[in-house]
Parts: C-alpha cells; sequence; structure tokens
C-alpha cells in the first residue's frame, strides 16, 4: 500500500462568538481535511487547523508524501523534526514563545502539525488495512471510552443572523445555564471555564457559583491563557483553593514558566497544592523536564494536532509519567474527525489523568463533515467503536458545502485581536497581563 | 485474530567460557521461545531469558493471554506494570540494585520481561497479519540495516570437548586476535570488551592494543560491570582519554549512579569528556531523568527484553532525546529472534547513537533455531528483509534439540559465581570494588 495522492481540502465552519485573553473568535473557524489515497483503494483522513499558514505546512511535504508507504512515518518525522530542529537553532529565544499566538499559529510548531495530519490520515489507513481501531494500531487502548471537560466561554450573542442555543454568557448566572444546558445535552462530568476575560473577581465568582450549582463531584478548572500577574494568579489560586482542588487545576494563569513556578511556590507557602496545567508555557518535548524541574506545571496538555501526531502524545503520556506529571488533552474549534483522533490516541495514553478538552459542543450538525453527522456523548464521553481506523468516513456532500464557505469568505488565519477590535472593543489589544 | 494458546520452550544452547567480573559463563546458556498462536493461523514468536524465574513468570500470565488481541497490548502493560510499581513499594531500596545480579535475574524487573516476551511475539504476530515487518508495524524504520558492535570477551579455553573458534583470551595479544577473527567474520566496525575480568592495567593495554591495531575509525567501548572504585574508574579514564574518545565509552565503570557521577565530575574537571553508558545503574525510567540530572549517565543501554519491550524502547529513545542524552543496546547470550527482536527495535529509534552490543559471535549455527540457519551480518550490521514481522520462522527439529538439551541439563538459572568456583576459583566471591 502506497500514497498516491495527498487531497487537501480547506473548509470553513460557523463558529460562536467566543472570548478569551486574544479575543473572540471570528464568525468561522478555518480547519483543513486531509485525505492520503492509496493504490490499495483505501483512503486515510485527518483534521487539522485550516488557513493558508497550515495549508502551505501541507503543500510543502505533497512531494515526500507521494508515494510513501503509511507504515514508515518515522523517516518523515525525522526530516521534519530536523527541519524544526534547524529553525529553533536560527530563531531568537524570545521569538519561540507562543504567548501571544493563537494555537495553531505558531510558525515554530508548524512542521509538528504537519507531521501530524499527515500521520493521523496514515493511521486511518493503517487501521483500515488492518481492520482495527487506530487506538489499538498505536499499542492498543487502555480505556474504551474517553471523558470530556464541559468547555465553558463567555461569549457574545451572535452579531448577525439568528441567535445559537447559549446566547450571551458575560455573568456568573448565565455562565452556569450555559453550563446546565451544555451538561444536560452531553453529560459533562469535569468543567472548564476559558477564564482571562472578566475582572478576575467576577471569574472567581462565576467558578464559585458553578461549584454550588454542581457541587464537588464536577472538578473545575479554570484557563486565563497567562492574563493575570503573577500576584493575580496568587490571588485566584488563593480564592480558589476548593473550587480548584479535588481533580481541578489552574491553567496557564500567567506568563513563562519562571511565572508559573513563582505562582506555584508561593501557593505551597500557603499550604495550597492546586496544581498548574500549561499549553503555553510547555508546547516541545524540552519544555517539559524544564516545567518539572521548576514545578511549574504538573500537568501538561497534550494534542495530537500540534505535538507530532498520536505517537508523540503517546510519547507525552509516558514522560510526564516518569516525571510524574499528570497528563490531560487541550483543544481547538474542530469537528468529528478531529474529535476521533483526540479520543483515538487518548484511550492509548495509560497516563492520561484528566478529561481531556472539547470545542466540539460550540460547532453544530450543519457543519459535520463525517457521515451520520455527529459524534454522540454519553455521560461525557466518546466511546471508541468497532470500527477500522478513525471510526468515521467523510460526508463530501457536508466537505464541498465546507469548501464552498471557505472559498466565499476573506478569513485564511486566525486572528482574534482583530475580531475584537471590529465588533466589541476598537482599540482592543492584547496586554499581558491584563490583570 | 485471537490469541488461543500461548507455547513456551524452554532451550539450553552451547555457551563458551566467557569471563566477566561476575565470573564465568557456564557451558549452556538459556533461553525461552515463546509462540503465541491464534485462531487466525498465525503463530507469533519471541525469544527472551530461559531457566525457571522467566518460565514462571510466562507461566503466570496465561490466562491474561490466552483469549487477548494482539493488538490490545496496553492493557497487559497496563497490569503489569502495576504489579511491579506494588512490588517496588514493598521492596526496599537497597533491593532494587541489580549492581549483584546478572541480567535477567533481577526479580524487580521480571514483569517488564514477561510482558516483552508476550509483546515482542504479538508484534511479530501484527507484522505477519498485515503483512510488514515489525519495524514498521511500530512506527516506521530510520535504518535499513543496524550496525552492531564486535563483542570482546576474555575467556578461558574449552574445559571439556573440542575448542571452539577462538580458543584461550587471557591477555592483550590473544585479545587482538580474538577482534581481528570477529571483525574478518562479521565485519563489525565498533569493539566492546567486556572488563573487570584482569587487572585494570592489563585492560587499559588491551584497550591500547586494540586502538593500535584498530586505529581511530573503529570506536572503542569497555564495560567492567562495576569492578573497579571511582580511584580506579577515574585513572582508567584518564589513561584512556584518546581510545575512549569518538563514538567510544566507559560503561558501568564503577556502582552506583552517584559513584558514576563522581567519576564524571572528576574527568571532566581534567577536560576529559569520555561519555559513561549504563546498563547496571540505569534499568528503570525512573532512573533516567536522575542518572541525567547527576551527570552520571550520557548514555543508556536498551534492550527490548528487560525494559519491557520493543515500544518501551521506542519510549526510551526518544526520553533520552529529550533528556539530551544517547541510546546504545545491551545484550546477552541469544538466537536468532532475538537478534532480529534487536534489529527491528533499533531501526525504528531514531535517537540510537551508537552500534548494538550482541553475544551472537559467541553462539553457532548447531544451536540456532531459526530457518535458514544463522542470521547474516555485512559490514557489522544486519539487514532488514522485506518479510512480515521479525522476519524469521522456527526451525522445529532445531527447537525440539535445544529443549531436549534443556532437558538433560541441570542448570536452571544463571549462575556465573557458582561456575567460576567450580573450573576457575573455588574461593571465588565477587566483590565491589575489586580493583
Amino acid at each position: 500500500m502506497l500514497i498516491t495522492e495527498l487531497v487537501l481540502h480547506p473548509i470553513a465552519i460557523s463558529d460562536p462568538p467566543l472570548r478569551s485573553s486574544y479575543g473572540l473568535h471570528a464568525p468561522f473557524a478555518l480547519r483543513t481535511i486531509v485525505e492520503l489515497k492509496t493504490d490499495s483503494g483505501l483512503t486515510g483522513i485527518s483534521e487539522t487547523y485550516g488557513g493558508d499558514g497550515p495549508l502551505a505546512g501541507l503543500e510543502a511535504v505533497r512531494q515526500r508524501v507521494t508515494g510513501m508507504d503509511p507504515f514508515q512515518l518515522a523517516g518523515l518525522s525525522r526530516d521534519l523534526t530536523a527541519e524544526a530542529a534547524h529553525e529553533m537553532e536560527t530563531t531568537p529565544a524570545g521569538g519561540r514563545t507562543q504567548t501571544y499566538l493563537v494555537p495553531g499559529e505558531n510558525p515554530l510548531d508548524r512542521y509538528a502539525r504537519t507531521f501530524a495530519a499527515i500521520e493521523i490520515a496514515c493511521l486511518d489507513l493503517i487501521g483500515k488495512a488492518v481492520g482495527k481501531p487506530v487506538c489499538d494500531v498505536i499499542g492498543g487502548r487502555v480505556r474504551d471510552r474517553v471523558s470530556f471537560s464541559a468547555y465553558l466561554f463567555y461569549k457574545h450573542g451572535v452579531f448577525s443572523g439568528p441567535e445559537d442555543e447559549y446566547g450571551e454568557v458575560l455573568d456568573p448566572r448565565s455562565c452556569v445555564r450555559e453550563c446546565r444546558q451544555m451538561i444536560a445535552r452531553y453529560g459533562f462530568r469535569e468543567i472548564k471555564l476559558k477564564g482571562g476575560v472578566l475582572d478576575p473577581d467576577v471569574e472567581i465568582l462565576t467558578l464559585r457559583v458553578l461549584r454550588d450549582t454542581f457541587g464537588p463531584a464536577y472538578p473545575l478548572r479554570i484557563d486565563p491563557n497567562c492574563a493575570w500577574s503573577i500576584e493575580t494568579s496568587v490571588r485566584v489560586g488563593r480564592e480558589l483553593k476548593d473550587e480548584l482542588s479535588n481533580g481541578g487545576y489552574l491553567e496557564d494563569p500567567c506568563a513563562t514558566l519562571e511565572g508559573m513556578a513563582e505562582v506555584r511556590r508561593r501557593l505551597l507557602a500557603e499550604n495550597n497544592s492546586t496544581p498548574q496545567a500549561s499549553n503555553v508555557a510547555v508546547t516541545y518535548f524540552a519544555d517539559v523536564p524544564r516545567a518539572q524541574a521548576l514545578d511549574a506545571v504538573q500537568i501538561v496538555l497534550s494534542d495530537p494536532h500540534y505535538w507530532g501526531g498520536m505517537r508523540n502524545v503517546q510519547y507525552l503520556s509516558h514522560l510526564t509519567s516518569v516525571l510524574g506529571m499528570g497528563l490531560s488533552m487541550h483543544s481547538n474549534s474542530h469537528l468529528g474527525v478531529s474529535l476521533m483522533a483526540m479520543t483515538h490516541v487518548a484511550a492509548a495514553c495509560s497516563n492520561l489523568t484528566y478529561a481531556c478538552d472539547t470545542h466540539y459542543p460550540w460547532q453544530t450538525a450543519e457543519d459535520e463533515i463525517v457521515q451520520g453527522g455527529r459524534i454522540p456523548f454519553v455521560n461525557g464521553c466518546v466511546q471508541i467503536l468497532n470500527r477500522p481506523g478513525l471510526g468515521v468516513d467523510l460526508d463530501y456532500d457536508q466537505l464541498a458545502r465546507g469548501r464552498e464557505r471557505y472559498a466565499r469568505i476573506p478569513y485564511r488565519k486566525r486572528d482574534d485581536e482583530a475580531e475584537m477590535r471590529q465588533h466589541v472593543d476598537p482599540a482592543w489589544k492584547r496586554v499581558l497581563p491584563r490583570w
């Protein structure tokens, strides 16, 4: 079985006006659907970041991938890792941070993202050729269902067109409503709030009412994407000591490993062992031992899309286990192909210690590009089905619809700051720390 | 495809009177050949340590393995890892060291050894089912041929029966002869001397004449298995500074990570950066970051047999790469099935930075249990053949011969000290440090 063709489908999907410390989600999220066709007649699929940058990265490996044996992934990985290493060496240390970059837009992990998109489609191919789910192709599942968290956002009402199911959420009470709706529909058992949007006191209050409403059986995490100073991070950690303990965490409260290490030291001195998670200060393997040595981060957020694929997430699971750290999973706006890739790799990671994040509730059936429509959640979990590969096939009509929409809109990269200036605050600029 | 039967073949193979700091090899090495039969008609094979201990470990998982899907290895790994972790917790720290144990006899890694024997046979099965070499089943090869080193031993002439091809080797001159013979026959391009046997000055001289004879194009490594004090280790490192640089290393010169860290510090202070390798002070994943933090070990010796299988060796390759360490491979007396498992995993490890060790030259065609006889070496390398699985099949007549021999002899565990007392020195006792 050799790859005969790489087909790239740039698509656009509706996205609600979600807020974060970056700014505002645009009305469309961009994704790329990858197809690898083979001389065996089988086609492997994957889903990755969208827009010009990711497309260019994938175009750059078209020749390398065409004719490749999908089983021989390590050679492609080595080649792209070498290019990435070269770029890291020639980039000033200051240019390596993704603190100010929305996920998927960091030029330094583009090789890892490109490889991941190819790898996941190859693993889907192998699974189909072998008649096995991808989780079993990469070593075997340690669980049959993967738990996800309710990913709450503060958000605006839709600026034009019909309102979405969650409406405006800009205070604690509406956030509880949002959470109720999401849990009623998906059955999630852990809750994540995207913070760094409202005054920290309002966000603290939001977590308190969430705890009051849902109780300690629903662990809570908050992620302000580095919007807080060390001082504010310590204060929030102190005030939310009870809410963030027992299965919760504080995610990227402030910028840099050194900042998070300082927060940790000060909280520990108060006998507060709230763990900290990161997907901003820890994005490469080299960051992990440093994060552990500084005790800055106790939980690493994996993601097959930008950590360089599913096997790399397994490596990360193993590495964090060796270093005594926990593992959770980061998410971006995505459809069902990505959801299944996340589910398969999560099923095959023995050190996964938290429910994974997913933006899936923020997308709709109208945009789903897998046959049969939206992937079902039961009790907050996605089930590994006994189907070969990722277990989903493309709905080509829906895919064509996504391509048409992509062709029609002007967006070619994610820019939450520009969107914020257009719709909410003409003077918006991301400032770190904001509080 | 489900496993229907686990078949264990305990065998004995001839072994020459090789010396090490443990003592003397017995005239027979013990191995276990594992067959996993399936309802698909395919059979997967592997080779592991022999004797009562390894057999009991494998017997203990017979029920767990029967009926198992060979793709679903992670569940078995998790179960055995949990048992091992429990045993580690309940064993005093002093009991965890294998400084005094010959490889394969450490009770604490018996779970990893048991899992490895099952995993390798499962990967052979998967490769056969899929029509792919094992190296491609586990992620793809980064090389098509794997380089091995000439593994030189000081040795006695055979105590009874016909002399072997190398005769007695107990001084530098005969060691050079042994090396010439081995390189002429196998084409090796790196040289390892098992040290800790003669006075360190004689071993230093041996390495010097090896360097004089073969030149710097043949990197040299010496492994006294912890027989030296810190003082002696520093002295040997100092005297062999040129011989062990440029691709060579000092392997386990003295006991414990702390001892090796001290040797490292003192050599570095003399501007001598000879790297140190270990398979005695570093045998579990938890040892690796500690070894790196202490700068005690710069090169970890992998081995699919006791590190818990081929995927674990890939994890080790990744971990050492993240920590900036090198990777080589340890060996024990073995036949062709183990050689091919070592070759396949080595082919799929991007961070393998040295030629692997192998005892294969010390075994003979008379004992080989793979069809077609001995695996060929070309320029010191074993080639990955385009055959499914490990690429070798069992010769059942030869296997029966090995089983008969096993049944006939009294040996049921490796005990180099007892052997040494019987044949060389009735008062022999392993003393660390000896020099």
